[in-house]
């Protein structure tokens, strides 16, 4: 899966063939004002143009609010009606709990609303600008972005609104392989809205009844899709793949030496970890935080396609045991963050095995696999690890952010972090306190990050998600092979290439892919295929457009 | 502050009088129904029966839907067109970047709004349930919460929304008082699914522009208000206040031993931390991930109101030092869990200075009334502190979640936990770097938080964050006055009185406020005014309830 300039790691829905020729804004703007034939149109022109010059671009916008007045007599809360508010007279304090703020409160929202669904519309049309793109200091003179004493109107912060939109990467663009985290989910972005208007902490059962439900479902769903027996075991979702690989190392550290919870690391041997030189920074950045150290994070060779080599790492484990070291955690990766490489699950578990110490599968990237019966023999073995971490939020498109960490066995995560707080976690309620998960985690009040995985899966069943990611392993081949024999690839050896054409994608906003170097390895693009939006077409244009960005090169 | 049975911390706009006698859900629809003259109100109806049976609730949505079946000809996308759609022959493939997806996507995404918006007002609406409490296993069985392989319709869909929201507890209601973070701010809700429509990261300025620049300039305006001069120093968003203190420990610890990032706990001596005995969880919590282990962390006395008593600590300071370990880190509260007492900040300040210690407040609780000329006084000295947690999420009612961690050292939280990775923070990228500042955090990949609290206080303003939070103090004191010379409850000396009550309250589902034990008192109500809602008939209304469910014990 390799190539100079490019790595990749593995979209779905086409949607139309994309224009080859990028378009002005105003060009743009027309043909999408021709596609809707009411005021939506009109709306994505003031989007568009709205931030250039806050003050005067709310003109057009007010002209055509106003080119509307008569209210369309439905008595919805819909834009018809919107005419009769003008938002320059109304502040915050206009809004719910005020007094007869119902009609207001809903008008402001739907305003708002509006304005996003102009930008989601706008964000997957391949025409548009995957990125306005500004250096800091244009982009703080661009706009008042300054806070001050006195409020502003409504009609400000709609403004505001835009010019936010307007200045942000479109990261649901189909052309947008950036991170490992792209594509905009319709489901999940409804989930999303859901859960911030439910406004409530994982914490207890009693605040967030159904949610500690639903992560109940789900977590036990992705431990039976692991292969662990009947779903048995713990869980929890964490505010990103850093920190749930940072509990798996807690866990791994409080299972061997519980004394460490109560007297710390001086109460303990020196202990050890390894995983291998392509780990993600967060395996080195937790060693740090718990106090092992970084010089106690052992990297283990990998070969050239940049997995684990297990010989190393049994090497390297018995050498640390001689020097009087405790090896107690091994971090495999199931999709390597620059490679998307796969360490061999089976062969670590077997060492792991014969010398006691922790498996964790690191699966942030390439966990999703699992839900693809072509793919998942990739990561074969993960049913033995210790713990895992999986990121809905990656491969999957779940909207950032979904982190889980699977952990087989049960109860463990409790006694490890439990305080016991009181004033939270009252023994004395009237229900079933095993619902109460908030002693397990590290935080104390937890973002509800649960209801859009699982009202995208019930939306697309285990065989949407299959498909989907069947799909970007797909387009990833289709890559592979189309330049694998192209002329200019293979010959990038100047390391200033890749930041170049990097460089002026962000300044065209065509498209935008990461670069790095690895190793011995000069810059190259990584390419990230995990845009659900993506099509082939969509990779043909990536070659061309990095072929025309680096031609004088 | 403190009576026995009751102990409150700390709301805004009144709405109107709210009924003392909760009616039935059916006599609250009709009234709803007649308040709206058109299909909003039926919505609302709808909203309160689905779930109950999800399949027969469906019928009547269908109903209102089809009795409105032509469209208002105004084009736009709003309920007038929903009626031609039919979304049980619709699954999620069908909408973006399905192709044609966008009137699909525009009208399935209003749908939702809709569910959403009879939601907020019905939450605000005093004569609804707090709370359709059930038990975790009669929740199980009252809908179906599975995950299967198939996918369902967007019909099926938009059931799990409304069902999802049936169960939910109305955090925004204004009789709810059980937890530190209450209300919903509409701006801040505004700007939490805007948040989620843009779906992306906060590690680098090239996926988060406009959320990059918002974080700094949010970040700059509060250490300006901690008094730091010219609001220099530095900060981040975290998942909340316990990752927050964790952070503060960790800088502690790097400050005096930056050795221990590389060489871990092993290579320094015993390190000692103090708190009070009334301080959060989060810092034994910390001290027992970060291998300083909970037995390193010395409680403090508190007096009788629940303030750290600084001799006290000075001695522990002493007796800690004649022992060998070193003393590294005081955590002072401002605004505790339980009393929400504020620690002595200036006394405490003087003696970090003589011993050489870091010194952090825990405001996430009470670090909100440095946003108040009258109240900020309780805070005095935390100018001297070298970091603070403040939790916007909490007192300004910011949706959760919104913690931040501010350090009054420039660059030590880059030096602490950088680790450089090079797939992200290239140093060859064609911008100023220091906007890229996720190699700052913990985390990898971090959730935009800022968007929500920039954005409130552009709509309301310092001083409209003033005057909430004068208000919720307003609230606290009328409810002290009230209750200090009321009969039954001085008398509280039955612990079991309180989780019976609260028991009640929720299977009534007529308000909220939690409860708990602390030191040698028996249980009590913790009475919590942040909710922006609440309002002094509410605080009457409590009363009332309390005694009513209370009579008969």
């Amino acid at each position: 899966m390799a190539s100079h300039g490019f790595w990749f790691l593995g979209a779905e829905n086409a949607s139309g063939n994309g224009s080859q020729s990028p378009n002005t804004p105003r060009a743009w703007c027309q043909a999408a004002a021709q596609k809707f034939s009411g005021g939506i149109g009109s709306k994505l022109c003031a989007l568009l143009n709205v931030g250039e010059a806050e003050k005067t671009a709310q003109a057009p916008v007010k002209a055509e609010d106003g080119s509307t007045a008569e209210s369309c007599g439905c008595n919805k809360p819909c834009n018809c009606s919107k005419a009769t508010v003008c938002f320059s007279d109304l502040y915050a304090t206009d809004l719910l709990p005020a007094l007869n703020g119902d009609a207001k409160t809903m008008n402001f929202l739907q305003e708002v609303v509006d304005i996003m669904l102009a930008y989601i519309v706008e964000s997957f049309d391949r025409s548009t600008k995957v990125i306005d793109f500004h250096y800091p200091n244009e982009l703080l003179q661009r706009n008042n972005w300054e806070l001050s004493d006195e409020p502003e109107t409504l009609d400000d912060i709609l403004i505001s609104c835009r010019a936010t939109l307007k200045y942000a990467i479109k990261t649901a663009h189909p052309r947008y392989f950036n991170q490992l985290s792209t594509g905009l989910d319709m489901v999940g972005l409804a989930a999303d809205w859901l859960t911030s208007t439910a406004n409530t902490n994982m914490f207890t059962y009693e605040v967030a009844p159904v949610f500690v439900l639903l992560e109940y479902v789900t977590l036990k769903k992705m431990r039976e899709i692991i292969g662990w027996q009947e779903g048995h075991g713990d869980g929890i979702f964490s505010p990103g793949g850093a920190i749930s690989n940072m509990y798996a190392m807690l866990l791994a550290r409080y299972k061997m030496f519980p004394e460490v919870k109560e007297k710390g690391m001086s109460s303990v041997p020196r202990l050890v970890a390894f995983t291998s030189e392509h780990s993600h920074f967060s395996i080195k950045k937790g060693a740090a935080a718990l106090g092992i150290g970084t010089e106690s994070v052992i990297c283990i060779k990998a070969d050239e396609r940049g997995k684990m080599i297990p010989s190393d790492l049994e090497r390297r484990i018995v050498e640390a045991k001689q020097k009087g070291y405790v090896p107690f955690f091994v971090s495999a990766t199931a999709g390597t963050t620059v490679y998307g490489a796969f360490d061999p699950l089976m062969a670590i578990a077997d060492i792991c095995k014969k010398h006691d110490i922790w498996m964790h599968v690191d699966g942030a990237w390439g966990g999703s696999l699992l839900m693809s019966r072509k793919h998942r023999w990739k990561l074969n073995g993960v049913e033995r690890a210790n713990s895992m971490t999986w990121n809905p939020h990656k491969m999957m498109a779940v909207p950032l952010q979904c982190s889980a960490l699977l952990v087989r066995e049960e109860g463990l995560m409790q006694s490890c972090n439990q305080m016991q707080a009181c004033y939270l976690f009252q023994q004395d309620k009237q229900y079933d306190l095993s619902y109460d998960t908030g002693d397990k985690a590290l935080q104390c009040g937890r973002h509800v990050d649960i209801f859009k995985l699982w009202l995208m899966w019930r939306a697309k069943g285990t065989i949407g998600f299959e498909a989907q990611i069947d799909k970007c392993l797909e387009l990833s081949e289709y890559l592979y092979n189309k330049i694998k024999d192209r002329e200019g690839y293979e010959m990038v050896f100047d390391g200033k290439v890749a930041p170049v054409i990097k460089a002026r994608m962000m300044e065209y906003g065509t498209t935008m892919v990461s670069y790095q170097p690895q190793g011995d390895k000069v810059n190259f693009f990584r390419m990230v295929i995990s845009n659900p939006a993506a099509t082939f077409e969509d990779i043909d244009f990536l070659i061309e457009e990095i072929e025309r960005l680096g031609q004088d090169l």
